[in-house]
């Protein structure tokens, strides 16, 4: 059978691949009958070419239209949603009620709009005027994007649909989307719905383009070409860092979400107080969705009393009671033992690893534990990220053995602390805060860290490894679209010349400017 | 005679110095009598480690007191104006009147000033609260800031009073200064009056730590350092470059201001209404301060006609008529005989250098030109930054070549377009400033670009290689501190736990925050 085409300038075109491949039904461990290009670098190329004419005419199309496309787009995935729905699930073996259907796709289709919104409204370009001086600035559209989706969100982070696709968009720039190669079918059928949507809203073809699967070094071509503005990568910490290199040599912003462990630090008051509901809610937390979230709470610290082994024997208990679910992927599952195979190396025991079903990528759920003293001997090797359900309970001495283990953490888009809700933690709780919150983009109390809301005060983000740069977010508009601009000041340009949001009238009468110091809805006076 | 101490840990102590230099009156080439230490990674070490103490003290420190600090440090630099001007006139040989006592130093003085007020207004972090979902986030202090100062600002770019300087500290950073080599004395007075307005604002003693001169292992370990939260470097591009790849690789922010050429495109109608005004304007902002500024206008573009070669004939006049200034440095004049050479080597004719005066670190003031043909052969070497009084004029021969050019240019600081008044250059404006826009952080319209404007609206900044990211600003605030922000999120955070900016209650009813999806400066209803 013939591979199925890439998105390059606008249409459906055969691939220039010296190779192909077939995804696999991760439930069954059964190839698909679907076969999909591996591009050369001449589809990178031509994709290159067409969003470079893109991005030019792009900066030329109003707000309206680019908004009108982000709806149209997000109508058309729901319109599609049978087929998106059979065809993810199908390609990840996740759930199609409520994991796809009900959670992953109307996520997805409510950051379409949002972004949607705040492409309409501008403000997120944070426009900013010195009438006295004659010196204006706002971001505006970086140039073509790359986006990098990841295994783990077949809609909500894919590189055709995502939240790094829609703040880039939003912000005014061309998309490459790469779609993962576990999950081709999905990107294919969000790629075919965004065509759809560019007919409905008369952007230039070339706004949405993608490619299945390419070479590591095409991947490191692509985010250091002239040609692109920005890349965004959501994935593993090695390929992220192969990107990063290739792209920081020539000063091409990337924007990476890599490896977390998402440290939970349950105080002894809160385990006194409801320490079996914090067991449960912990277990659920690194349990659901085969634990392959980024935020999957990977890693526990405890301070040793009665309760805390109390505490591990009740997450081993719903950690035996749990059937493993299929994992993503045969190399999911392979990466996960070989995380878990690195823990136990280092120093960790297995409190538990019941069997795994018999069907598919699978990998028994696994609990392990080691002393505050022993991460304290390495501290580098035990904070692997083991992604699938898999976390590492460290049980330290006292505070002052928990001020050190959280001091020596990496960078991780989470961190949560769990207290008592009479105070007896609150001393505790002032000691350890400052050093997680040192160390992590998101900062939680008494709450798993799984769910990541689209809110416009989120953070998904944090210290290296866990991105690149502790000042930006992959979620969240209108922050998120500040990374797929670029700062452009105009210093006594004429006004007829300057872009819309930065002459004397506001262009909507509803996005914020600051104006000589004044953060102000009117126009210049 | 024994060497200056060096400022670590909020003390004056001696370094821990292998080596010493002597600072050159470059006005004489004279070695002055003071004697300073080349710090060792000892120093740099102890540095970081009282930083990363200071770092955790500041961020309890309310932010009148950071604000008091910027504030007196302001009035202490004033009532040391005398010995300032003195000591830094001596060590760069830039007038003392006006650039040094009448711009620089005022510059220095009002940017700490205005980087006192975002301190306390506080709208700078973007606070972001989402009542409904009890998740707030904003811009928190990053940790310790080392600043490298380049050589040609002794205040207004000091590692220890400049622009930089001040970002970092009004968000809530101590910084790590280094001195330039070449005005170790004007560092040492500024960081004197630094201790002083700690002493009067009760921030911690190291909040300000001052090293001389360190080897480039050093500053590549300390960029990288794990207790460093970000760094800020202007200097030469192979420099820059050296500390970039170091933070890169381990995933720490650096903002580098390296170098730029600063494109000037001039309009046949804007030549024919006012050529000869725009030439005397163009050879002032080449020859001024003997053209050791990042905006030096180093590349004019003229559209090949009579009154093209006209404007050269002025400029040369201009040139021929100026007195080369003595440099910053021997290095300095060094550097611009070596790029002078590699930009004729390229293939640029020399149109004038007359003679250089005889004391000192000169060299003539060189104005060279190519045939637009010639630039599109060697685009690279002919974009070779010519740091100091030389400009390079690119003769194309139409509109077509006019636009080849200008999409050959790496990434400026800023382009400047001259057009007629009266709209005859309107067609020509519109074809060829979309080209320039995407390449420079600033664009400018009838105005030579070498003074930078202290204004919010300002971006001293640009693609790579002006930069390393054009998303952010050297000068202008409030954005130039989000650069040394981290973005913090707290997610279901108890009330008295949170940051007074994300509190319901706004913390000094000035503050702009974004809640519920509106700007306001109310509190949470």
């Amino acid at each position: 059978m013939a591979e199925y085409p890439v998105l390059i300038g606008g249409k459906w075109r055969s691939a220039k691949a010296a190779k192909t491949f077939q995804p696999v039904n991760p439930a069954t461990g059964e190839r698909l009958p679907d076969t999909y290009p591996v591009s050369g670098w001449e589809d990178c190329d031509a994709a290159l070419s067409a969003a470079a004419d893109a991005a030019n005419e792009l900066r030329r199309m109003p707000p309206e239209a680019i908004a009108r496309f982000l709806t149209r787009f997000a109508d058309r995935i729901e319109e599609g949603k049978a087929a998106l729905v059979e065809q993810a699930h199908l390609e990840t073996a996740l759930p199609k009620s409520p994991r796809l259907a009900d959670v992953e796709l109307p996520r997805t289709t409510g950051q379409l709009r949002q972004a949607a919104d705040a492409a309409l409204e501008g403000s997120w370009a944070l426009p900013t005027i010195d009438t006295k001086n004659q010196i204006r600035s706002c971001f505006e559209p970086i140039g073509p994007v790359v986006v990098f989706g990841p295994n783990n969100f077949p809609y909500a982070f894919s590189g055709v649909a995502g939240g790094d696709f829609a703040a880039a968009i939003a912000a005014g720039n061309p998309v490459i989307g790469k779609a993962h190669p576990l999950h081709p079918g999905t990107g294919r059928l969000l790629a075919e719905a965004a065509v759809a949507a560019i007919g409905d809203s008369g952007l230039p073809a070339a706004t949405v383009q993608m490619i299945y699967k390419i070479d590591h070094q095409s991947g490191q071509r692509l985010v250091s070409d002239s040609r692109v503005g920005a890349s965004a990568f959501t994935g593993s910490r090695t390929a992220g860092m192969a990107l990063k290199n290739a792209a920081d040599a020539v000063g091409k912003p990337i924007y990476l979400e890599m490896s977390s462990i998402n440290p939970v630090v349950i105080l002894p008051g809160a385990l006194a107080e409801r320490g079996a509901k914090v067991a449960a809610d912990f277990a659920s937390s690194c349990l659901m969705g085969g634990g392959q979230f980024c935020t999957n709470a990977g890693f526990v610290l405890l301070i040793a009393d009665a309760r805390s082994d109390q505490f591990i024997d009740e997450v081993k208990t719903a950690f035996d009671a749990a059937q493993p679910p299929a994992l993503l992927s045969e190399g999911v599952a392979k990466g996960l033992a070989e995380s878990v195979k690195a823990l136990r190396n280092a120093g960790a025991d297995l409190v538990t690893a019941p069997g795994a079903g018999p069907n598919g990528a699978r990998h028994p759920n696994s609990l392990l534990r080691v002393t505050g003293k022993q991460f304290l001997a390495e501290p580098g090797k035990l904070q692997t990220e083991a992604f699938g359900s898999a976390s590492l309970c460290v049980v330290v001495r006292d505070v002052e053995e928990a001020e050190a283990v959280l001091s020596h953490l990496e960078g991780n888009l989470t961190g949560c602390i769990y207290s008592d809700t009479q105070g007896s933690d609150e001393g505790l709780y002032s000691r350890l805060a400052p050093a997680l919150r040192a160390r992590v983009g998101r900062l939680l109390n008494d709450k798993m860290p799984t769910g990541v809301a689209v809110s416009p005060a989120m953070n998904h983000g944090g210290p290296f490894p866990a991105t690149g740069h502790p000042g930006f977010t992959a979620v969240g508009i209108p922050a998120s679209l500040r990374r797929f601009g670029m700062l452009c000041c105009y210093d006594n340009v004429r006004q007829h010349r300057l872009p819309a949001a930065l002459r004397d009238q506001n262009p909507n009468g509803r996005m914020w400017r600051l104006i000589d110091g004044t953060m102000t809805q009117d126009s210049c006076s």
